[in-house]
């Protein structure tokens, strides 16, 4: 394996998986988000990075967002948005926050591989990214990348392509007046 | 070594500790965080978790804080308080964190035990804890706790003491209605 | 409230908490850790501070300590110790990965208050810190500090005080050279 | 803006961005890496987040790594690797850290857009992702995206397509069975 097929491998699913994922559920998460009152994510390991990526961003669009267990982190209540990533739906602990958080009644966006997961229930919003992660389910693109990588790589990228659909949508013109609200002692 | 040693020298060194803090200092800290827009926290290591547990506090009690790095931080500002915790204040990132965080004019707060660091001529207030950490310098309190346990178990009681001023002075008198403004999907 | 009151207040609660506390569990604590290949701490909010704290303490003394969530977490096994901390023993998140965790058999220890919760039946060791956190149980420690502050504290100091008979059970003399497994570039 | 304007906007960039990176210097990455005993990651805001995705895949592969300020971080020496992202490398956190770094000698790679930077003295291979950050240097990639999004995304899928060379260089053949150092109790 040399770098150009590292590259061509990566950039090529990338490719397939974002030709899969469906424009209206993704026009949905951006407008539900620019509703919410706050927006609280939550993952695990690399997903919950990604989803720390997004985050960020929100609020450089001054959009009050936090993640689940950040030390700062309000109360959530049922004029909230919880964004979810999780491959499988079945991760242990996401599942038990996404409970939790319903007996506050905020909306929940799942974004997953798997449709039908015990997050399902709990689900106003199920954002699709159909590549395989720990399960193995019909219609799902398979990898030749290590692990889960294509799945986080793909909640990257999901996650920027609905900033500039919420920066869009908020017309905000100039994308590098933003800095402003950006931590300045870094 | 057994139990009843290790908590008696815990304890004693503790109290021998905030018999030398000026209360003063402490009345002051509170006084120029409840007149800050916003509060950002910073330290290194142990000292940055304690750090972080004030910033939770100061969130419970309406006091809008976050800690430098944190995801969700926003850009300081001359309304702003920075509080720096470093026994030594000679810490490298602390000290560059100041020095950056100087140039949009905010009120610096230092917690640690050097009167006289790198720091002091960035400093609006400085809350002296008089124990030794790295250093060795004179009218310092030794310890025969681990490396700097006694300054970091300081950092978390001061910053404790210093909410009930806080409460105190903003009249909340049901502490346990704080919990409404507590992060509520753990 | 001045500055004094305050102080009194911390630290006479902080002395009704550690003469209660039961030397037998604390010293057995010790032991466990010791005997064990790698250990786990876990919590939330500040209680998770806290626990980072001993964790960081640990890796000092040459114990290969990390928090559940941490990037570099690997895999649990039958030869760790997991230390949860969690006044209630009902937080959502640390139960659901007690009873994860129990699935791969490593030993599991609790520091609450609640010697009758959910987690019970998954402990291998029970420390009391017998003090009032979100429960109101019968011999409990009431406290005027705000919300659990007085739990928090007693975790932080319970850590350093097992910090102190680690180092005595390990006959590690020279406190001092512990810096050198210290993060240096800070 | 559409989703698919969104899509095509990212994804064409990125090809555009992977098309003019040296396949030798992201080689030259894979064997330091390799080579090294432990890897510490370092960068701010959501470069950072990157980094620590980097880190998880590293200890995934069997690599000892960390991030600059985390919880469990050791001390660095004259036998470890220091890979620091910045596209200026101007940010002042990661500079400062490179340069108390640099005094016990680890190896420096720097990822950046900027060849001619605080950093470059201290740099023993520098990794050009050559994308317009916050300066606009000659040669770089321009992006119709938020702020510095296409630099970080451009991490993240060069940290994934090192991991597939680190792979390959070590012979691990069964990329599934890498699940077994990650966590197991999230």
């Amino acid at each position: 394996m040399n770098y150009q097929e590292a590259r061509d491998t990566v950039l090529q699913e990338l490719n397939t998986v974002f030709e899969a994922v469906d424009p209206n559920q993704v026009d949905q998460m951006a407008e539900m988000i620019i509703n919410a009152e706050k927006v609280f994510v939550c993952g695990v390991g690399r997903v919950l990075l990604m989803m720390q990526a997004f985050e960020k961003r929100l609020n450089h669009l001054g959009i009050d967002a936090c993640y689940v267990g950040e030390i700062n982190e309000p109360a959530i209540t049922d004029k909230d948005v919880l964004i979810v990533a999780s491959g499988s739906g079945e991760s242990v602990v996401p599942v038990a926050i996404v409970k939790k958080a319903k007996t506050f009644n905020p909306k929940v966006i799942h974004i997953g591989s798997n449709p039908d997961s015990s997050m399902t229930p709990y689900e106003d919003l199920f954002v699709r990214i159909p590549c395989r992660t720990k399960l193995d389910l019909p219609g799902e693109i398979s990898s030749e990348q290590i692990m889960s990588s294509l799945f986080e790589q793909s909640i990257l990228l999901l996650a920027d392509m609905t900033a500039l659909l919420i920066a869009d949508k908020k017309q905000i013109i100039d994308l590098h007046a933003l800095w402003r609200k950006h931590a300045n002692i870094e």
